[in-house]
Order: structure tokens, then sequence, then C-alpha cells
């Protein structure tokens, strides 16, 4: 069901770029190259032309003519580009490529009935569906190392910090199933926007009008070749499925970002309650040798804090004039991409990270217990609250946490001796009997997990 | 089922500020006030003390005396304000006067097992399920204008315009059939990220410490006595409910905003095919008395430019530290309240803008007609391109559309006239024959408009 | 020249708001009410007419009628903002009841000249400008108290952290030489585009058509009469000086969010090298009663966190229509009063927390000595790689880096010893001698700040 | 002074990219290449040790050595880029590279004193000052075409519009005076943020502790051997420079997306008053042979669209802890590089767009004249006000314009016969007379265009 522990191992290789690489994976980026989206932009031609033979609105020799066509191989990539500027899109000049390249009695049927948009909206849709295959690999990785994690800590005692300050004591499994919960919602939105991307089929203005009366069926057949969701009605100015999928994206970002932030500051030298695995060389500093980067936690923090401005940029650009638009739509393609790109880099290196994570519960535990106490005092003045009063308790509690010697203050205080023996204090004080319902919810998240997880892989149930 | 006609007549009453009237709009608004929260967060602090007696972690006797003093009329707004500064959250010093305010006996009970982001995190939860109603009334105002506009114009032809530029025939009908499903999803999407929000109790790390076992029942009592779903787990820093809630609500600023720009630009003084409705005094311009601005189009439009931005500020927010965040938390609150104003200022103007706009067919007939044809070069190149290949059908066809009149330089084409008589010419450029599928999926959109419609309000279906 | 001392001790008094006395601050916020706004209108409309008498555009008597109405006693607030939303914009029902209450002889020239966005145009400017002076009066008492913090602990050893790891020595001087070097940096910025902010005049299409060849001496003297720079041509549809304000805004909130990060970083409980200062009260917990939360620091982080949403606002909003826009105008309202009010939240808060923070430089040596030396590391290798190579030094003192002992490891190593004595090496090992430029970097950051401020204020030069 | 006239005819070639050369152009897009950095990051290491030699802290004969492999051919990419995955940063690997390929004496001084982020910023900031010199040549080709538009055209009339509807008279020639305005304005603070982006030197910890004494030194001998402004303080975590650029960008391409939304506008079918340029192809459909689509305003409009996110990322990238970042330096470099390219893109296409643009004063004056004299409605009202009363004016011009024949409605009035003659209301409903200073205007855009343009090239002054 999920990919093997040894894919884990292994770092994504990093992409062609110098900085890219630091941003996106390989296996998802190479889904994202020009490339690609030459490939995907001929898949929808071909569709196109077969859908359009089998709906009866061009002859079957066409478009098997067409569709004989319809390999990157047969196309120059820069001759393109260069021809792109000119009509304003890749797509003018990629349908006068096909069509010199096919016979002449194929010729009048290239393209017949999409506009430029029907096909670089349904190539980004398809590019965008094949990104997601290994994103949410990268992503189920993530999530089974995390499902680890939760598990194998339920019960490992750890210091929660609100506001940066410590808190009280909770259990890293907690913290482990909050990551779980946060990435799991992510994986669900994401799969459900995927899963809804419709292909895009409306003609010049939105109406087949040259597809005639086979319209909608012309339409229902090309999106079922390519195993997309049939559009209810053309979206050319009406773009909530890439609204979904940029928040979904979005929902991924910030969650891998949770985990990555958490990680940053657990590692923090004074902290040290976790650290990034890794092999030699992982996280060195060129200045200075001692040093060991949280590099993957750092890059996803990278990652995250550009996401909201991409769902931003997706938001903004989905007002869209008319029948279509007058720039909104050419503002969706690279943020679009660059968004794909990210949450795939952030949830290889999330992946990665959680698959390797150095957990130090010892250290949690002297973490813990240099504190003398203090992250106990809710417990004591639970304890104490119903006899001297909520505010009386709180501000017993708030005058011994000043104190050099929290416990020792306590035993000190006649109203607290008053309610409390010495052994009651100390079982107060003990951070394991004050963990409330955590190991409850770690349980709750882990059969969440793994619930989906079942639902998500068929196979797997025999 | 839906709200009366009348209610679409009545202009949202500006809110109380000079410009943030221009913005929201009451009946959200008022949902919204200081006033409004305050009331919210007490009616978290009373279903807390109840959930609580309930569950038997504290006497009945103490909930029924804080529930008895948790109105908001017992409360100083300023001094609570005056006092929030110095604990950073207004729960604290609400909490220290709820306290003061119940007998001796009920103190130690008050605020029992939750933290300052409960109460908060709960109230605005509640206070954003209690501005959504009037919200989702406006929407749905809007909703059935619009489907009343699709439907009575059904065919009624129009001008598609692509990148600005006259492009060709389609109907107004199809026009309001994109708006109808762009403000259903956008629908959709709130009315479930509404119902999803959950409460929060998690106490002072998440993991309910003080309530002991008795956690998770009192917060499933809790979360039932508010009408709010029960959280999973804790959500303190997985803040994926408002991520649902603020895509939702930037897809209806999206959605809300595509009807005010197409508005506006159909309005224009040379286009003239709609103008927005109103009494004297709607529109006019202090400087210029022949003006009649649409207001309501640029107001949405305004409110649209601005949503992608708080989307952002929402999901950048949402990376929070820890057990719970040094900011990320703090920086939802005003932009949450912000966005759901917007939203409701945006769908109140919409439903007014839309129940009232004044349709002009003979100006859209007049408007096509001024351009001798052209526009239905797509249908004479499909007849010509079988014959004369699509690359030459195309250049007759853009020769032809650089003459004077275009009908009689097609005439005057041997190529066109070896292959169309002047019959077929003029069927060939007779817009209401070149629609393809608009009537189509005008009806298909109203179906499913429909069908949501009985969905949303079951007591209508007898 | 700066607040007195005094000043700083004073909390920002909390606004009206339950949360906006959260992101806001007293004397920012009074400038941004809607009072404020209406008494900047007025002030307007005075200007405009008083400066037309001047011009020789409208009689001096109906200028001093029109005066003598000017102030805001004399309007209702909620009729104007319930009257402005069928307008679109507050000016129209104020133009028009202003002319209710001037003499009939005088109401043909109110308003003379202007178009509604001249008045409110040039009432957001001069809101601006006066709530700059508390807002740049709070910056100079949190920059003061920088400049105190980089000189008294100019020598004051500390850790630098880098990617939240121990790096090596520098002195909190220089930390907060950087902060104020930033501050610095934005108050330059903020006070050069507020003095740049122009009067705006351009009548109903930017022609000052009314004003017939008055019309740029008219201008001048409106710009004059409300000490605001004069506008080189009309600006309603070239947002410039808009833009400006923001980046600067965007700035300061940039700069106060990292002393506020930073300081939340040093407060944390293991860190413990700074905390914020403050009375009782200050930062506790509602339910943890040993907490002291770094309330200011978070505060700001967010209001941090939501400063570039609202700059993106604004330079969305800056692509206008025409001679006037259609929704870009009107979404700059809200955010630019919002991002003033954040401005001056985050400068206060930083002032108050900067003018108390309390300072541990025994701390930030302890937890220098915790580490044993490794941070030495670079110093350690700088004497050996001349000997041994980078490569081989580097790789010596990872290995030491990773012993329990690290200064044992590197003598126990033959490497080491053959080109360091035990001597040679403690002397690399001890912090003071390896803090390069940081002194001179700190003078040099307050020679600049001591040299702008008698800029600043050419009375102190005496 | 200016670039030559046959450049504008030039189009930009498209970039390598199906996409990206639709937002980029090929001159400033090859100054942002990953083998443009690579090189900058070498010839930011040669200067690093060329400047350390003369400033004492490594021998001459190592910085030759080392400057002799600062070559860009020595290097391999893909390896660069594989590395920089586990370092966090390419210039790990880099220096890695490079200490190999020097001889064996010069590799301790390889990188000496910098840390990576020292040599990624400043190659960063070469890049964008090299990529800002096409940028500003396309800006100024793109102002020179601007002011010749203003200068050809300063007595054209044409219609001005707000709120998208006719408003009043104005010239073309004051259109595009505002269009120079704002570019130059946008030219002024990027040549501005430009000029002082600083080269970084700090070190590990931003102390230059490896450099002892002769920090200061080295850092201004560095930055002045790359031509780059000589830091005040290193800047790993104040970003003031990044953000003064961004700002500036920020604002071209919001000058840029004015330009183009108001070309688009101006194109629009019905409107027709201005054209794109080109020659054939440019702007075709593959759908529709009649259109001719703005193609260059859409594009630009599409960057505009993006721009302000990316602001908005940078501003929130600022915000970064301590010495270094855990992130937000690392989420700042694609973003700057994109918003130079889209920057770049923006500006060539408008110096396109501008210079070749088809302006039809005809068509501009028959669009006027279609109103019937109603957008002289409030020249009529002038004249009538101080007889009538503004209200009363304002209400017989409304009544008016209601009707059909504006001009004869005016004449049958008996209000406006006692005031007006037939002459003066004829000479009032000229458009020519109603003006204004839009004369003035233009001439003073002009005037400080051309004495910015001297100042830019103090060659030409003779």
């Amino acid at each position: 069901m999920r990919p093997s522990s040894s894919r884990s191992e292994q770092p994504p290789a990093a992409g062609a770029g110098l900085l890219s690489g630091l941003s996106g994976t390989a296996e998802v980026d190479a889904e994202l190259t020009d490339r690609a989206l030459l490939t995907a932009l001929l898949d929808v031609e071909r569709a196109l032309a077969e859908a359009g033979a089998e709906g009866g609105v061009l002859p079957a020799s066409a478009a098997a003519a067409i569709a004989g066509r319809c390999h990157p191989d047969g196309f120059d990539l820069a001759a393109l580009a260069a021809a792109a500027d000119a009509a304003g899109n890749p797509v003018v000049p990629l349908v006068r490529q096909l069509t010199e390249a096919v016979p002449a009695a194929a010729r009048p049927w290239v393209h017949h009935g999409a506009t430029s948009q029907d096909v670089l909206d349904t190539a980004l849709v398809l590019v965008a569906t094949r990104a997601g295959e290994p994103l949410l690999r990268h992503l189920d990785t993530a999530l089974d190392a995390t499902a680890g994690l939760a598990d194998r800590h339920r019960d490992t005692v750890a210091l929660a910090r609100t506001l940066g300050q410590a808190a009280a004591p909770t259990t890293f499994g907690l913290k482990a199933a909050g990551w779980l919960l946060a990435l799991l919602d992510a994986r669900t939105r994401l799969a459900a926007a995927r899963a809804a991307l419709p292909a895009q089929l409306g003609g010049a203005v939105g109406t087949l009008a040259v597809l005639g009366p086979a319209g909608p069926e012309v339409t229902a057949r090309f999106a079922a070749r390519l195993g997309l969701a049939a559009p209810r009605l053309p979206w050319h100015t009406r773009r909530q499925p890439i609204l979904d999928l940029a928040a979904a994206l979005g929902s991924l970002l910030a969650a891998a970002g949770k985990v990555g932030l958490d990680v940053g500051l657990l590692a923090q030298t004074e902290v040290a309650e976790v650290a990034e695995g890794g092999g030699p060389g992982r996280g060195g500093s060129s200045a200075m040798p001692h040093k060991r980067n949280p590099v993957d936690a750092v890059l996803i923090g990278a990652a995250a804090r550009r996401g909201p401005h991409l769902v931003g940029t997706l938001f903004a650009a989905a007002v869209q004039e008319h029948e279509r638009a007058t720039g909104g739509w050419h503002a969706e393609w690279e943020p679009l991409l660059d968004l794909l790109r990210l949450a795939g880099g952030a949830a290889a290196r999330a992946a990665r990270l959680l698959s390797r994570l150095d957990v130090r519960p010892e250290r949690m535990r002297d973490n813990l217990d240099a504190l003398g106490g203090r992250v106990l005092a809710e417990a004591v003045a639970a304890r104490l609250a119903p006899a001297l009063g909520r505010a009386d308790a709180h501000d017993v509690l708030a005058r011994a946490a000043a104190a050099l010697d929290f416990r020792a203050a306590l035993l000190a205080d006649p109203a607290v001796r008053a309610h409390l023996s010495e052994r009651e204090l100390d079982q107060a004080l003990a951070p394991a009997n004050w963990l409330g319902s955590a190991g409850t919810f770690v349980d709750r998240a882990l059969r969440e997990y793994r619930t989906c997880g079942v639902e998500r892989n068929p196979e797997n149930q025999t």
C-alpha cells in the first residue's frame, strides 16, 4: 500500500536548477517541464480529434492521422515558444505546426471545435493530475512516517509550549498526531480537487458552436479519453476548479510548513529534542564546522512562506472578463505550476524529514525536569482551586513559580499544605499524571488515518 | 423557500461606518460587532460550564450560576478591551470579570478546563456561523435573481467577447448561467465549510488535562450545545477549518467579482447592454449631472480585489508553532471577520444588482448587427474549411473581415462563391444559427441550481 | 527631542475594540476614526473654497460662509454613512449636507471644481499625515530604546544563531544595532513618503475644467493650505504616492516584526536571554499560573504577518482604469487605514517592548558556555586552515564537535596539537576574541542613528 | 540617449519557455538564467579573494589562483544543483568544487571570511543589477514612446471615462501624460533601488570574525570591485534593500499594468480608439479569423496581476530570525528573480505596445460626438450654477441628459434659455472649450520627463 520504506531513504534528487532544485523535487518537477506540457497539449489535441470522430463531427481517418502526429518528438519547443509571443499563447503555433504535419485531408480537422484556451486549460489540468501522482506518493510517505511517530511515541512525555513558553506536559505522540491530521486533511482536499479537475471544451466563446448538436457528447468523450471529469459547462471564465486545487495545495504547504516549523524549533540547540537525520554532508555549513542545520525544515519553511501568495494570485486571477479574460487567465499558468512544484518539494522534504527524524525522548524528559515542576502548576492549581478558589489558587502557584525551587516553595506554603500532602503534591507534579486525553487523541488520529488509508487503497483490503 | 422578492428591493442598509458601510452590509455586519463577539464569548463560557456539569466535572449549581451571568449586558466592553492589551487577548479579562460576577462557590468553575484560545476560537466560529446565515440569505437572493436572468434570457442573442474583442454570438442567458454556477459553487463550499466549523476545546496545551477522563465527553456536549461540529482533536495550531472557510469566502468574492466585472463592462457607455437599476440618487456623480455610475458593480469589484489578500493572510497565518502560536493565531482574528464582512457586502450587493438589473436585448442585438457579420466569421469558415482547408478558409475570412463590408467582400470572393450560395452565406451569418449548445448549457445550469435549491430547503419538497 | 522616557512606561491604551485594540494603539487609532475622517473631509472642502477664493474662482464671501460650516459637529455621521451607499462614496452626501448648511448665495460654490475623489483622496492623505505624527513618535521611542540597548550592550557577548542553531559568538549590541538600522530605514522611508503625499485636485476627469485657467494656481494654494505637497498632475489613477506609503509602512512592520520575532525566540524558556518587562498581569495565562507570555512580541508578530498582504492589496489596487477606477480606488480605502493602524500598533508595542526589555547578559554567557566551545570551531579552524588546508581543518573540527568534550577532543587530536598549543587553543576558544567587527558595526549604527536624529530634529543642534 | 527607434520595432524575442516566454523577455531573461547566476557567484568569489588580498588577509598568489578558476565553464551546473539539496543552498557545493579546482596552496583561501549567504546575496544583487540594465533600457523605450504620444496628441480631444462611464472631454495627450509620469516614477524608484543594492559580507554570523580587523576594509574593496554599494552593516536578516527593489519593481508592474489596462479598454471593439500595432500574425485567434487581440496589453495585464503577490512574498519573507533565517531568506530567491523577469517582460511589452500604438483621433471624436453633448453637462452646469444654484443646475442637466436629444432638451428648457443664448450653449458644448488645464498638464509632464532624461544621461548634455 505505501511506498516502500527504502523510498523514504532516498533524498529527492534535485531538479535541474541551482535554486529551483531547492524548492521542487525531481519526480514532481519532471511532470511540470515544457516537454511535459507539450506532451499534454498534444494528448489533448489527439483526444479532441478522436472524441470528435466518435461524435461524428470529423472523419475517423482524419482523427487517426492527427493522433499519429501527436507526439512531442515531432515538435520544436524553441520554435513554439518563440512563436507563442505573437499569439499570446503557445497553442496557436502548436496548432499551426500540427496542421502542417498531417496529410492535407486531415488538416481542416485539426483542433476542430476548440479554442486555444480549451487546449491549454485541459493540458494544464492533465499536467496537474499527472504531477499529483508523485506528489500524493510523497505525501503518503510523509503520512506513513508521521503515523509511525505518533504510534511509537504515543506515551513519550514531552513539553508543550505555548507562545514560545514552556506550558505543560503533553506527549510527542500528540504532537505527531496533530501533524498527521493536518497532512491528512490536506491530502483529502488535494485528492478531491484533483479528481474533480474537469476537461475544458467550449470553443471560441463557450457555446461549442462548431460542433453543432454533438457538442455535449464530444465533450463527454473528450474528457473520458483523458481520464478527466467532464465539465458541467465550459469554465473559461469560471475558475472554481483552479481555486479548489489552489486551496488544497495551499493547505498542504501550510500543513508541511507546520511540521517544518515545529521541527526547526524542536531542533534548536537549546531544545534539541529532535534532529534531522541524514548522512554525511547534510546540513553542513560552509563556515562553521560544528553545525548541522535543519535543511529540510528550512526549505519546507521557505516553500510554506511562498504558498499563500501563490494561492492569493490564483484567487485574484479568477475574476475574469466576459467569455474570456484579458490577463487573468494568463496570470494563472505559471503560478499554478509553481504551486504544484512547491507543494511537491514540500511533500518530498516532509517525507524525508519525517522518515528520518531523530527523536530524543530522554532530552524531552530532561527539558521537562529542568523546569522543576513549574509546568505542572495547572495540575496543582486544579487540586487547590476547589478549596482556595480559582483566583487564590492561581496566585499561590504564580508565587511559587517565581521561587527558585518550585516544589519546595509549594511545600512551604501553608495554604498548599492545608489541602495537599507531600505525596499528593508529588502526584500532581508527575507529568505522566497530567496528560489528560493525549493518548485517546493519538489513538483517534491513528484510527482516522488508517481508515482513510484503507479507503485510499482498496486493493489492500484483501 | 427563497427570501421574498421584496427583500431584493431593499438596499442593504449601510453599516455604521463612512467607509466600512461601502464594503459591508448591515445584516451581516451586525453579527460581526464587538457586542456580537462578546455575546458569543459568553455563550461559549456558558456552554462550557453546562457541558462540564453534564460531564460531571463541575457542580450543576455552579454551572447554573455561571450561565446566569453570561449575558453581555453585565460586561463593560471598553474595560475588557483596555484590559485585553496586557493579556494579549480579550478572554483573560472576560474570565476575570465573569468570575467576579458569580457567587463565590461557582468561581473555581468559571472557564473550567479551557484555555483562552478555546473560548476565542469557538466564539469566532460561532460568529462566523451566525454571520453566515444572512450572508447565505443574500447569496440565495442573488442566485434566485441570476437563475431568473438565465431563464428569461435563455435565447436572448448577445455578443460574446474574448480578450475585450467581439468574438461570436452567444446568449445573455449563457452569460447568466455562468454567473449562476460560479455563485452556486461558492455557496456549496461556503455552506459545507460553515457546517464543518468545529468547536475548540483543548485546555492549556490540547490535552484537556484538567477535565481528566471526561475530556472527550465534555467536548462533545460542549459542541452540541453550541450547534457546532465536535472537533476530532483540538485544533489550536491545526487551522484547516479556518482555511476551508477562507477559501469558500474567497470563492464567493471571486464569483461575485466576476458578476460585478461583467456588469461594469456591459454597462460601459459604448456597450450599454445592461444598466444597474435603482431609484433616484443611485450612482449619481457630484460633478457630472449626466452620469449614472454602476455603483454596486464597482463596490463588489473593490471587495473582490481585497478578498485574495485576506485569503492569503489566513493561509500564511496557518503555520503556527508548537501547541499554540506566537502571532499566527492572533493574525487570523480581524482578517477572518473582514473576509466575512466583505463577502457579506458583496453578496448583498450582488443580490441587489442582479435583482434590479436592467437588461437591454435590443441593444445586444444592435451591437451584434453593428459588426456586419464579422463575428460569424467562424461560422462561415466552418462551412468553407472542408472544401478550402482550414488555413485557406481562415485567410479568406481574415481578408473579408478587414474589408469595409464583410458580407459584400465574402460575396465577391470567388473562393467563397464556389462553395456557398448567398442564401447559405446568410444562414451562416445569422447569429441565432450559431449558438451551439448555449441553450442546453443554460438548461443544465438551471437544473443543477433547482436541484441544489431543493436539497438546501427540504421543507419545500412537499 | 525624543518623547520623554516616562512615555515609554505608558502602555499604549487599548483602542475601543475587543480585537482591534490588540492590533492598533490609541494615539494612532484616534486619527483613523470616522470622526477624524469626517474632520479631514471638511478641512478639504474648506481649503478648496478658500483656495478657490484666493485664485479668484469664487467669491470670498462664499468661501467664508463655507469655511464657517466645515466643522464635524454640524454633520450626522450615521446619515452620511447611510447615504454613501447609493453614491458609492461618502463625499456625495457630505457635499449635499454641506450645501444645505450654507446660505443660498454660497451654495453654488460648495465643492467648486472638485470631484468626490479629489476630496476623499486628499482627506485620506491628511488622515495618513496626521496619523503619521504619533506613529513616528512611537517609532522614535522605539529607536531611542534600541539605540540604548546597542550602546549599553556593545560588548555583551552573546550567542549568534543561524538556521536556529548555535553558530558563533556575537554581541547583544550587534543584535540591537541590526534592529536599530532596520527601524531607522523604515523611519526614513516613512517620513519621506509621508512628506511627499500630495493633495489631489483634478475635477471630474483630471483636467480641472471647471476652474478654467486658474486650475494650477488653485491647486497649489489648496495643497499649501493643507500643508500637503502640491501634485504635479492629478493622480486619480496614478497611485504611486499610495504605493510609496504602503511600502514604507510595510517596511516598518517588517522591521518591527523582526524585533518581535527575535525577542520571542530569545525569550523562549530554554533560551531565556531576554524577557518582556511589564508589571503584574502582563502576559499572564488564564490556564497556567507559572507563565509569562511575550505579549508584545506576539502582537507585533501578528501585525507583521498581516502587513505584506495589505501592501499587496494596495499594489494590486493601483492598476486603475481610464480617468477613474471601477473598484481599484475603492479597494484602497480600508486597507490603507488598516496598514496605518497596524503600523501604529506595532511601533507602539515595539517602543514599549524595547524600552522595558529585560536583558540577561549572564544567561547569554551561560548559553554560550554550555556549548563547550563548539561555536568557536570556526575560530580554531581559521588557525588550523593555513597548515592543514581548509577541508582537513573543517573535518578535524567537525569530528571534535561530535565528541562529548569538544576542547578535550581537540587537545587529543595530534593534527591540532601539531599546530596549536593549549594556550593558543584556549585563546581561540575565548568568545571575546572572536567578535570581529561587532563593536565597529555597533558604533557605525549608533553614529548613523545619531546623525539622522539630529537631522530629524534641527532644534536639537544648538 | 534613447534606444534607437529601430529597437522598438523589434519584438522581444521569446524566452526559452512555452509559458515563461510570455511573461518574460529575452534580454532580461538572459541575465536570470542559472548560467548567469553561476557567473555571478563566481564573480563574487573572485572579488572576495582579490579584496582579501588587497586587505592583507590572504596571499596575492592565492587570490590570483582563485580568480583564475572563477569562470562558469569550469563548473558542472547539474552537479552543483544536485549537491545543493544536501546543503540547503548552492554555495556550499560551489565552494567545494572551486576549492578542488585550485592549487593546494590556494585552497585554504577559497571563500575566506565569507558565509554562503554572503556569496548568494551578493550574487543575486549582481544578477538584479545586470538584469536591470536591459530592463531600464526597455523602460526607456517605453518612456520615449509615451512622451511621443503625449506630445503628438497634446490637443487630441478624447473622451474621459470614470467608473466605466463617459464623463467629460479630455485629451489623449493627457492620458499619455499620466502613463508617462507613472512609468517615470517607477523608473526613478527602480534606478535608485538598483544603485543602492549593497554587497553582502558578514561571515558566519555578521561579525566578519575571520577577517579580524581588516573586515571593514575588505568589505569596502569587495563591494567596489563588484561595482556595488558597500553595506553599512551586514544585512543577513535586515532586508530593506530587497524590499526597496521589490517595491520599485512592483511599482513598474503597476504602471505598465495601467497602460495595458487602458489600452485593452480603449481597444475594445465598441470603443476602438486605439489598436495594438504589429505585423501579420500578431493577435490572431486560432478559432476566429476576424479577430485581432490586444496581445501585449493582455500579457502586461497578466504580469501586473502577479506582481503584487510577489511583492507581498518578499515583504513577508523579510521577517527573519536571529543572525540568519530559517526559511525567510530561502523564500526570497525565486520570487525576486520572478519579479525581475515579470517586470522585464512588462517593460519590453509596454515598449513595443507604446511604440507601435495605432491611435485613432477621428474615432475618439466620433465617440465623443455620439454622446450628443451629454459629457459637457458639467460645462453647461458651470454656466448655470451661479444663476440657478448648484443643485438646481444639476437637476436641469440630469433631466436633459435623460432626453433623446440633449442639446434640444436644453434649448427647450426655459431655465436654460433665461441664462444662456444658443451660441453660449454651443460654446459650452464644444469639447475643446472644456479641457481646463489638460494642455498645461501635458507640458508639465513632458518637461519633467525631459529633465529627468537629461539627468539620466549626462553625456547627452553637450
